[in-house]
């Protein structure tokens, strides 16, 4: 039987979310807490590959078992054993033709800017700190850098290298600046992302807010699928996989 | 001359705020900094004594030196080579005759609980976390309770045996319960606190909530100085001073 959980994790400290030998990632400290519930040890499967640092608001893993424990306790069970930087919200019956990888309809991702003169202790490793001020005039060129990227486009141009993906055409649904206080948030949803894609796009939004890049040029820089011409590639602490939802139907009670 | 500095600090992982033999506390992770900064090792002075685990969202500390860098520049310079966990926020010219500690004029402290089903992971050694719901039923006790710390009174039953302190009469000037979403903030000042006060408060507020203890009950375990007939002693990690106002006059331009 397929069991589907639901998560967040704080990505500080983990080699990322896929199993390497001799790593701690979130994938074998889920597995892990798994183990110790279960009494065997099972491949579980996550719905995104987050890097190194990268946190989620919600994530979700599948795992077969033929052994049977109520899904209301599955979460508790799971949460007393792992790793407190993850946190198991739920636990719910899959269809054995769910895939958590390929059944996303869509994710939605934040990247968290910080602007103050001296860094938040309680944000660090959390959010990109900014010194300056983040005024309306800069954030009006970062809202239209974000509005740019929404649509079909082919985002070669916004993958970093040492990725095997040879289709890099992905649909972005929005990309908007959400300011509140002295937080920016930068949040994008699409059909799938590119190896370090938010991450990029993030640092080349604010590389137009501060008019190192002309906002106005974004179209023609996605159009030229060339990585030199976008802006850099901002830190993982600041990035957050915040929302993942599944074609309709494959999940049900979630 | 003397310098103030004003500064925040994540207290997980420090052995509290004052030096102790081989152990990083944030009084010596401050020292290092300004040693490095300035060239020499000055004993700095804090503004209250928060245990091991206990975050500041705002601490003074006091120097002296005979060496001038602008006041601008010195919160840079301290951040650029300071544990990361505490941030300088500003700098401060004090006269000789400021004490830090002695010429404070209350403090508040927030005592942060956080309820959900699971933990979240962002606020581990940041919060106390509830189970269940802080419904309004248990929240008006909590408030009941809170009403009941306001005034003068001599707080010995909240109190942990270990400090030297003979005069335990403080004066409350506030105590409250500000329910935020998932977050219930206890925000309490006084002209001054006890060893432990804050957190054994919290703790007997929350059992007041659950019905633990009567919150009609509060003035009389008060009275009884009776550290027993209070509640327990909750987690550090829940724990900030949140603000320090000195007495009128003492420092300017601040």
């Amino acid at each position: 039987m397929k069991i589907l959980l639901k998560l967040m994790y704080d990505g500080y400290g983990f080699a990322g979310y896929q199993v390497q030998p001799s790593k701690i990632t979130v994938q074998s400290a889920i597995q892990d807490a798994i183990e110790k519930v279960y009494g065997e040890r099972y491949d579980v499967k996550g719905c995104s590959r987050t890097d190194a640092g990268v946190h989620a608001l919600k994530y979700f893993v599948t795992f077969d078992t033929d052994k049977s424990i109520p899904y209301e306790n599955i979460p508790y069970a799971l949460n007393s054993v792992c790793d407190k930087r993850i946190s198991f919200l739920g636990a719910y019956p899959a269809d054995d033709s769910f895939h958590v990888r390929y059944d996303v309809e869509y994710k939605e991702y934040e990247y968290l800017f910080l602007w103050s003169k001296a860094p938040n202790p309680f944000y660090n490793n959390r959010c990109f700190h900014v010194k300056k001020k983040l005024t309306d005039d800069i954030l009006s060129k970062m809202e239209l850098a974000c509005s740019c990227f929404v649509g079909k486009h082919d985002f070669a141009g916004f993958m970093s290298s040492g990725s095997d993906v040879t289709d890099t055409i992905r649909e972005v649904y929005y990309c908007k600046i959400i300011a509140d206080g002295n937080f920016v948030r930068l949040r994008i949803a699409a059909d799938g992302f590119l190896y370090n894609m938010v991450r990029i796009i993030a640092g080349t939004v604010l590389d137009c807010g501060y008019k190192k890049i002309d906002a106005n040029k974004i179209p023609e820089i996605i159009k030229s699928c060339n990585r030199d011409l976008a802006g850099s590639t901002l830190s993982p602490g600041g990035l957050y996989l915040k929302d993942v939802v599944f074609k309709s139907g494959k999940i049900k009670g979630m």
